[in-house]
């Protein structure tokens, strides 16, 4: 079955411009809340049949042209036993946060097959069950890290820049490993039958230009390139991003994820030709009433002026508290006025 | 007294590239920690002799360019009552936030000399023992509104769009009665002596460029150009604003603030000519030792190219965690090795 998605992440001629969110699968739907329960999402992840069936209520709902397995970031550093947690209502929290050299023991690598061997059952019951591509998806070495050195969420990521700044080895050190963990763990998933992956680096626009290719480029590039071979289209995502944009191309991306302070156009210009752009509605724009959204939608699709590179997404995940009957109406809005040009 | 400050937020000739810092009065400085002890920064500022020694010591310790004054931006509306306070490790808390039209009741208009004349008086004080000039400064419209409306610090700002989207007639008059507050509360501290102001929009970077000229210029507009007539140079701050700087600029300021994310080159070309630039250190990078944040001193200089109309600053505030030795060396270092081309 040919795929929209799959055609606009390689820039080459389809039909309808194509669409899913990030987080699509999560608290907004009222299927997942009462699926879900409560409790720490890696137990829910370890559950195969309920991933999987978390991963397929957008599908069915919505109509969106691909699936983003029902996982998270921290699963493989979990997997391994470095000691996180996903706190509800405030995310990762590490138990023993990255500190010196001797936490890099603590990394071991990683075994998919034993180490993955939930999320990897789980991408088989998709693959069966699916009729668009399921997205695997990874997180980037420089945000895991931040995650590991931090210890829990932070606005300044102070602590993960100090050991960048003042232990360049270590932080190189630490990064390579990460890399090695989100190539094992995106090879896994592809060869299960992931269709496409998408490597978030949420959190790297905290960091200039310049520290982006000193620091974060090589290890960034060495998950994407490690990727070249294996036929899936490598989608590329962070916020705060917009000075970012044409290094994380470069590291080997099909497909960069812009946020809704980049107009698509500027960030065309970025990326430069023969890559894609997936974005960039403001994720807030899904709280308004419909007649709010529905120029706010036309206004991406408009600044992307019937590019064949473009997947339409918001600019970051979605919020909890959006109305899916809004979400809804986004997709049948891109479906039917989005122009692709040949 | 010539200020190398004042002549480069003009564009204007000058020997010596100035610098301060955002937040350089705060709990970095141990002077700073033993002098101010707990409680609430409002009960502070309060107290015009403290605030006034808080202001002056970091230009004591570190020789900076310019003082500014120990103050926050909540206290306008703190002054009328709207029941704000200051949470130490958290921020400004609302009691009962904005929520309807019913609230614009409780935003009455400002009597500078009754609602602020501690703050005069502090601004007085200083303004005699001051050798450099004393920044003022106020909150912008948008970035208070979203401390009023959010009723606590948040990452996505989401009731505050949601405001913005679905009412903008109420958000108009929202931002409307913010702009009065900020622009009085910038006259009074103009008349009692500050040499130049900065209107912080800290977080007006969540928005698109398109967002930000529907929803929020007309109001920043409103404060400073109500202030072109007052002599005084007019800075313009906020983070994560790298599209947003031109419309910045264009909302009426001399001088725009620019975080590390943009590069200075990037940004003069978004300001246009006649407009100066203040920033953009990481604040992170004066975590790491001497010899890592030299290098970075010197790439934002030489990025600047000796362009006359540059303050040197942080990209955002001072990290409570930073040593206050690397702080002066950073001064030491502009001074030292800035170079201003005729």
């Amino acid at each position: 079955v040919s795929s929209a998605f799959l055609a606009a992440c390689r820039g080459e001629p389809h039909d309808v411009v194509p669409v899913w969110f990030m987080r699509q699968a999560g608290r907004s739907l009222p299927e997942y809340r009462a699926l879900r329960g409560e409790g720490s999402i890696l137990d829910a992840i370890a559950r195969p049949e309920l991933a999987a069936e978390l991963t397929l209520q957008p599908v069915r709902r919505y109509g969106v042209d691909a699936a983003i397995l029902y996982s998270d970031i921290v699963v493989p550093v979990a997997a391994i036993g470095f000691g996180v947690d996903v706190v509800p209502g405030t995310g990762p929290v590490v138990e023993r946060p990255f500190r010196s050299a001797d936490d890099l023991a603590r990394l071991r690598p990683l075994e998919p097959e034993l180490d993955l061997s939930r999320v990897i059952e789980t991408v088989k019951i998709l693959v069966g069950e699916l009729e668009v591509p399921l997205i695997g998806f990874a997180g980037a070495p420089f945000t895991v890290a931040s995650y590991l050195v931090e210890g829990q969420p932070s606005r300044t990521h102070a602590r993960t820049k100090t050991l960048m700044y003042s232990e360049p080895g270590l932080w190189a050190a630490l990064l390579d490993r990460l890399a090695d963990l989100a190539l094992a763990s995106l090879r896994a998933q592809v060869e299960a039958g992931a269709r496409a992956v998408q490597l978030f680096d949420s959190w790297v626009g905290a960091l200039s230009a310049q520290d982006y290719e000193t620091y974060v480029r090589p290890a960034s590039t060495k998950v994407l390139s490690g990727l070249a071979d294996a036929g899936v289209p490598r989608i590329h995502f962070g916020v705060d991003t917009g000075e970012l944009l044409g290094a994380m191309a470069s590291a080997g991306a099909d497909v960069v994820g812009v946020d809704w302070r980049t107009p698509l156009s500027a960030a065309r210009t970025r990326v430069g030709p023969g890559v894609a752009l997936q974005g960039n509605l403001d994720p807030a724009a899904c709280l308004a009433p419909a007649d709010v959204v529905t120029p706010m939608v036309r206004r991406v699709l408009d600044d992307n002026a019937g590019h064949p590179g473009h997947v339409f997404n918001l600019g970051h995940g979605v919020l909890p508290e959006t109305d899916p009957g809004i979400l809804a109406h986004v997709v049948d809005l891109v479906h039917a006025e989005g122009k692709v040009l040949p």
